[in-house]
């Protein structure tokens, strides 16, 4: 079984006004997961520059667990991009997918400015990713 | 001048560990901000259904005025599409932008099924807004 | 249209234990929306030092978008008196008055100490604002 | 010694942006103080209708232990006043008091509306508290 | 690789006063992930009833990656017992281990009333678990 | 009357998808209450070492009023033991013991290491307080 990047429990606190759990939380919980593939193969801080294709499939419920999974895609001279799947268990039901996206990220020196990743480590991409358009091939500004 | 759809002040409670704001929290503020707008041409609850091309321009900081600038670019059958720009004010520096991307709405009924919209309400788009490729092609799953 | 030093969405987690939106996160957004036009006015940092004659009309309910609408109503040699409004959208009803209140700020230097205003600004008062008692008449102490 | 009505510890969460504690929680804490001594005295549910000459006295820092007194200066019809006191400690230093403020309350029923006193409970006002205006004198809306 | 119960990230609004991760927030991960395994096993609702012999043996900083390890250790009639183990990786190094402790939940109905376990499902206790005194000797009052 | 170390109200922000308190909320508050009156007699920093026969006998609801008091117990060379015991309020009903525990505090200087305790002052423990073990005879590492 493939191991979760980030798993919690969605919580009263996160729901939106309809109820259901609020979409910037399950945003932001995919931004932490794709963070830490990122900034692992990284070896050093990361910053997100870029969020694409982003879907959000299912609702998430108040007492779902809440899994994210995060696979690079892509690495470039600075950049690494990674795909992010969320998925819910939900009482005695299998595993659903809510959401997918694909982050990019942009290695960081103490001052902010893009960092040249190491290129020895070979990334093995997901055999389901088709090619995406290079986010960071104009100039680069880091947020 | 125009009128922000959400304008906030981004608190400590709002970073992430490197000490400037969290995307996941400025995500959120962007998409209440466009959820703000579809519900209202939607005449009724929206769920978010897609996010693209969401870029991170610039870092944020705590004690930033956030400001999210929402537009309608596009209305399908029962679809919003909405731009959303994040600018941020700083001490006495001008306005600056920081991010902005695409969110699509669906408009729901109480059972959380697409609901048509109104289709006699014109919507003036954007000037600047480019071709945009239709999310809500295939089969709609609202989340 | 007038535009709101401060608009957001009350959500579930600012709720009180009746159900409907906690006072004290309401006071929280009249105070960050009083900082602010008083920080633009002092050009720096401002403390709030008091409130006064703040009235709750209305309730606030869960998914009504809040806007805060802060004027200054007098300037004095380093306070700045800031009336602050707060309205609330609710489905497709009218905007509506839920409270009103005086925030009080004092231009505070690098060590919390009382700063001088500069005179030369003039603020023109609303029309509508009665003679009110000096809070700062007496010495100074910032919080 | 007095018994605090609220007794906590002033969190990193609860920090604004100048690095002190939010003035919107210290008003939090002392709403929910003068809301427990209402609620007890009204014997059932009390709503916030108005605050008054609140003042910030000295600012609140992170790891303050932070305690509000609240006491009933008045006991009208439908209406309980209370004023409330907040003291911090720190270190070894003593107990000092940093806000203070005066709530007005009102005893509610199911359906929000003002619900008449039980007049025969005979409350000791604080013998320092001066006439205050009566903020009830018009039509009551509650919030 | 051990699977993590409960993954996720120590963000800034999780630290105390001292500036690292506030315990209180660590037990609610592992009471979190103690409770999903505790969830899985009794097919429904859990209630927490204890906690023994929880240590914390190294503090925990912003930006770590929190990990918390679930294994049932006991299975009694209604109760089931949890021992739960949290790892921390920060920057380059290896995981270590922060906290442990033993968790205790009960089956509950609908109406919070103890439920019976299935007694056809085998649990292979860690071996090095040590015998812990039952809990859930005496009458249970469900929390 | 005894003075609660921790005394607040359990707001909706603090529940567990089941809808009622969250344990860990519980246990942060019980922590806090805890730490107090161990940094009280160290006169200085303290850290949570250890937390043991902690138990769940009641939920907590919303709205409820909850009060810690926190007794020591037990003063070692550098660590400190304090019984905790959680009371709510909740409508007319008297004061209802809700959970209770012991947590272990050492006292720590400035590089968090372990700090001998002023041995001059008399501790009276509680007289119900029974032969516990030493959570500390080992090495101790402070989280």
């Amino acid at each position: 079984m493939k191991i979760p990047t980030m798993r919690t429990v969605a919580m009263p606190a996160d729901t939106n006004p309809r109820g259901d759990i609020f979409g910037g939380w399950i945003m932001s919980q995919m931004d932490l997961a794709g963070g830490e593939v990122a900034r692992r193969r990284a070896k050093g801080k990361v910053a997100t520059v870029a969020v694409s294709e982003l879907q959000f499939h299912k609702p998430v419920y108040v007492g779902d667990y809440v899994s994210c999974f995060a696979d690079i895609v892509k690495v470039g001279t600075t950049s690494i991009t990674v795909h992010v799947e969320t998925f819910v268990e939900r009482d005695e039901a299998a595993m659903e997918k809510v959401t997918e996206g694909t982050f990019v990220f942009v290695a960081i020196d103490e001052n902010r400015r893009p960092r040249p990743l190491d290129a020895n480590i070979s990334v093995k991409p997901k055999a389901k990713t088709k090619k995406k358009k290079d986010w960071l091939s104009g100039p680069v500004s880091i947020g």
